[in-house]
């Protein structure tokens, strides 16, 4: 089966149905769906998987069996093993990240692609790393690298994700009922703000009044306001404005 | 606390102790360790807490306990608020990459950092929201977008860690008792291999011999021996040549 949208997780003799379930939860967060599991210690299929997918039953109702990793990996074309940082085999070792762009390149070329788990307490054994075209190895704080399965599931399934994902790495959030204001409703309110401060004498001290307003102006800049939050804060300066000075309307604000 | 190497997660009444613990193991395994409480459901300490943690006890046991989200974050100077995709806030709107991009910068400059997690069941509630500076979606398969809470952090985690991370992204692993073979010894490798098909006929026809000899030279040249592999190799050719002749040895071969 070729799919340049998924790949196949192995999971090798997994121990806890739990942590099958987890998995799968984990996969499908990211679009993962093929699961495959080599002689899981408590069977299959599990209940306890199952209550622990949280939703993600669709990778677990197609998850299949086997007995062997060589049977499991039989028909894919790239596979890579999930291991610690050993130093004892010749082979390509990929972070996470590495990985998934390894993955995703050879996906869209046509190839099948599988990544073997080891079980929870052992990891891999050599026999099945040797079967892998090149190794994973999570960089993690040195002092602490224990990460569950589910967990480093989770890390490869989400850079794996990341190269197709759409959404904007960042961008302003934009309630549908307003837009980004315009520079001159910014000047608006910078004059607004600033013929008000000369009225009260924030602003008395001539030789400080162009440094202090550029740090003002600066500081209204830097909130990005929307339209609305420009009319927002005129509306603010007009009412504090009005304690002191009722009757007093200014060009351009907006009184409701 | 200023800590150019460490940001503060925050968790806003959370339900579960399993949940905390399994958050501070995620911390840990990124490096990252400072953990504050806002009124969690349970208590805190919490012996469950403890035993999910898997060995981060580092971070459990410096845990500090709030009664608000505010007091919670009053020493720190950059919040950012983990919430679903929502568009009823203007808020500057990051990824976790592109959010621990942000707050390695901000750290860099002398910042203080911290991250708001809400509740298991809802997550945080707007006026949590209101207090930061920005927020978090993590961008996953819209079909299936429920993140449990310590994978949340995880991913957040794990992106901050890469930043300083001096991992090599890509190495080809190699045993200490060996290095890369150089490419004396592979054209070494080439001419006994061909040399010995030349002799049992495999390259006859003269016409294809270029081509061949090109696809096994690629072929041989991408398993990127190292000089231990070729002189493995060359002792396989010298074996399966010796069932044919027996007394004949090979310039350069080991015969060990």
């Amino acid at each position: 089966m070729t799919n340049p949208s998924s790949f196949s997780v192995i999971l090798v003799e997994p121990q806890l149905g739990e942590n099958i379930g987890m998995v799968a939860r984990a996969m499908w967060n990211c679009g993962v769906r093929d699961l495959r599991l080599v002689n899981p210690r408590d069977g299959w299929p599990s209940k306890t998987a199952r209550a622990a997918c949280s939703g993600a039953g669709v990778v677990v109702e197609a998850t299949r069996l086997y007995n062997s990793t060589s049977d499991a990996i039989a028909d894919l074309n790239f596979v890579l093993a999930t291991t610690a940082r050993t130093r004892d085999m010749t082979k390509p070792v990929f972070t996470p990240e590495t990985a998934a762009k390894e993955m995703r390149g050879r996906a869209q070329s046509g190839a099948s692609i599988g990544v073997l788990f080891g079980k929870e307490s052992s990891g891999l054994d050599n026999d099945d790393v040797a079967l892998a075209d090149g190794a994973i190895t999570v960089p993690l704080n040195p002092e602490f690298t224990s990460l569950n399965l589910a967990q480093a599931v989770l890390l490869l399934s989400y850079e794996w994700f990341k190269f197709e994902d759409q959404t904007i790495p960042y961008e302003l959030q934009m309630p549908d009922d307003t837009r980004p204001a315009n520079k001159q409703e910014l000047l608006w309110l910078y004059h607004h703000l600033e013929q008000e401060l000369d009225n009260t004498g924030f602003l008395m001290v001539t030789e400080k009044r162009p440094i202090m307003i550029r740090k003002i102006r600066n500081m209204l800049a830097r909130a990005q306001m929307t339209e609305q939050e420009v009319r927002i804060y005129r509306g603010m300066i007009s009412s504090l404005v009005r304690k002191r000075r009722p009757s007093d309307a200014f060009p351009g604000a907006s009184e409701d």
